[in-house]
């Protein structure tokens, strides 16, 4: 099947325009979604359990009579693991088990030190208490992304963690279930939309006021995470994934084709770029994909995503595809060349970087042990994949001694008087010692 | 003076009710102010500096001909250094110093480990490459703001650092530009509101365009942060600013009045609470608050906020104030008791913690070491003081033998195939080392 994709050159008059393009992608913020979603969100505030009853029998087309219905308690949990194939099962406790042991390392402990003085600084650091997972239904339902936001909220010491799945039909599905026993969720509310989001932000009889909502969703579910944020946190917003090969011609074109095709086949929006220094390399996995491609169950999307976002680009060297690579600053960035690891440390901006011709992207969604929820469209110049810090907060510590509080003093006074706040100063003048 | 402060007690009926409604508060969105934001916002980005000269001669009543006439540079800003007051930029100095080395201990390096089949698994930790910090004009442009949004940037590495202030009337505020000089800003740009924050996200010909915005501003501010969040980072909207203190009735009435004084003077909206388990020390602080307030400059200021929003609140014992504390989750919680290193293992929730009878939280402000920016409105139940970690970024590291891969790919195969990704599967499999 021949494809379409775009392809250029470093050497091309335009490249950074032609690249700016490619690039290119805002989330349509559309007024009347805005809108719903604000009526949506005032009312279950307002309502409570009755809204949110209400508009997941309109939304979901179910017939619950309470907002009791809508909670599986763990042991039902359990029970649905039980109806899973243990292949599966057992895959998802080896991926929980693996993702837990990264993200075990990075936990943050509380530290402190004392000054001359005895003066006392630091950093208390504990978890958040109450932590929402939010999970797409139907087509979007992946129960790697249950272990992927659950674990490192289980490995921060999170006290309870609520996951939200709309179940459209009334159709539950096993394995999301089953995930989120592995993983250690306490409660799941078969509820989703913008009105769990507004649930778990403000709290209904039924469903417990979060402190974080994470987890993915659509256009509805992040524009009221938008909304409810700051009576609760909230992760990113999410755009469509992608992905940035670098390869020096080296390895097998049918690999590099494949790690292309699995960011493809996420969904049309998704994007796959290779940068290769070997236009022969290009050309032949030009080829391997368009004889690949007859074979996938996700052909059309694949087809869709590649002609539509995807690039094949030629760069002159290795320095060259790195600044690419770091203009791109990708979700994920697959080095599959010689000696990554001489490279690896020139990488500025990237959600993950696969080093390598044995780390395609799909280990690292699954079970290498770093998290797949990572930054998107460029964000990794700013933000980070999610992980054990996104579920800790810190508090500033200060204990000062009485000859550490009247030094300080003579620093604090004068800059106080400065900015014209005077009970700050007298405040910090009660404290040296000469006043006391 | 008398003042008619909110007083109650946790024995009263509907105490939580009242406590909560105390506590509510909620930034207003007014769609006038989000309208005029989204046209300035979208002016700056599509006209770029011509937008900015012409937003900035029309709010700042000035009159500048170029965009460069808005620039000040490194050497004016030490030039600005040498016109102010030696004490007060000794003070710069000293405080510079302290919050610096308090920041050094919040790097986080870089991070990996080897498993025993030769995979590879890590953080890349690396710092953000250019900020820019805005900084409020008029009576809200404090020089302490500055060295508290620019030092923990300098200390992550970040490679930029760009502030914009406002400069109505074309008034410079001496003070300020000398604590850009010592926090090492490298360029500060004269202007200020959307407009600036605009500039900063997308970029002129004139303003570099940044990877993340800090620092406070007024509504318009506010609001243009939250429109441009995506295109680059921002840190958390402030609201106003809160103390709790939580005293054992031992401290000095004096100190204690003072203390919720400092908070009070900031603006109207800021919030002032005690609470203490003595009855009668809270009729010595209000006694004081009475006979202090006659002698303070900023008088009116402080007796509209307390009287507005400020609470004395009579508790039964330490764990009740400790669990009103965690209530509250305070920007600034000061615990003036005695051994507040035995309750502070207690407190969840609070942006910096004061312990003990001679840290009040103006020592913090200014000098201590940490910082001064603080999550507010009860954020601190998800959120932490500005810090070096928010201008520091990770990208994972997965480097796959291929044992390892071999091995993972087994995991991966079933999951992906469980949520239909064939190709996800595929590549996976391409790395089985029977398949190579």
């Amino acid at each position: 099947m021949k494809l379409d994709i775009r392809q250029f050159s470093s050497k091309d008059d335009g490249f950074r325009q032609d690249l700016d393009q490619l690039l290119s992608w805002e989330s349509v913020s559309d007024a009347n979604v805005q809108k719903s979603v604000e009526n949506i969100v005032n009312r279950v505030r307002q309502e409570g359990d009755a809204a949110l009853v209400e508009l997941t029998n309109c939304f979901d087309r179910r017939s619950v009579q309470s907002a009791a219905e809508l909670v599986i308690e763990a042991d039902e949990l359990a029970k649905a693991a039980e109806r899973v194939d243990s292949t599966i099962v057992d895959a998802l406790k080896q991926a929980a088990e693996r993702v837990k042991s990264y993200h075990e390392r990075q936990i943050q402990p509380s530290w402190q030190y004392e000054e001359d003085n005895g003066t006392v600084l630091g950093q208390q650091i504990t978890p958040l208490d109450r932590v929402g997972v939010y999970v797409p239904g139907g087509k979007a339902a992946y129960p790697s992304s249950v272990l992927m936001n659950v674990m490192p909220a289980k490995v921060a010491g999170v006290g309870e963690i609520v996951m939200v799945v709309p179940t459209p039909d009334n159709v539950v599905n096993d394995i999301v279930l089953a995930a989120a026993h592995v993983a250690g969720v306490d409660r799941v509310i078969t509820v989703g939309g913008a009105q769990a989001v507004a649930a778990l932000a403000y709290g209904t009889e039924t469903v417990p006021k979060v402190d974080k909502i994470v987890g993915p969703g659509n256009i509805y579910v992040a524009t009221a995470k938008r909304m409810v944020f700051g009576a609760c946190g909230i992760d990113m917003i999410a755009g469509p994934s992608e992905i940035l090969v670098v390869s020096d011609g080296l390895s097998n074109p049918d690999w590099i084709a494949m790690d292309l095709f699995s960011q493809a086949e996420h969904d049309e929006d998704a994007q796959s770029i290779l940068i290769s220094t070997d236009a022969d390399f290009i050309a032949k996995v030009k080829e391997s994909m368009e004889r690949q491609i007859e074979d996938m169950s996700r052909q059309e999307i694949i087809k869709t995503s590649l002609e539509g976002r995807g690039a094949l680009i030629h760069v002159d060297s290795m320095e060259e595809a790195i600044e690419v690579a770091n203009i791109v600053a990708a979700e994920h960035l697959e080095l599959s060349i010689e000696n990554p690891e001489e490279w690896v440390g020139k990488i500025r901006h990237a959600g993950a970087i696969f080093m390598g011709r044995y780390t395609p992207e799909a280990l690292g969604d699954y079970c290498a042990g770093p998290n797949h929820v990572l930054p998107t469209s460029g964000t990794a110049r700013f933000s980070s994949p999610l992980g054990v810090y996104d579920f800790q907060k810190r508090s500033s510590i200060i204990y000062c001694s009485h000859q550490g509080a009247s030094e300080l003093a003579k620093i604090a006074s004068p800059l106080a008087r400065g900015e014209s706040l005077e009970a700050h100063a007298v405040s910090a003048e009660f404290r040296m010692i000469d006043n006391a």
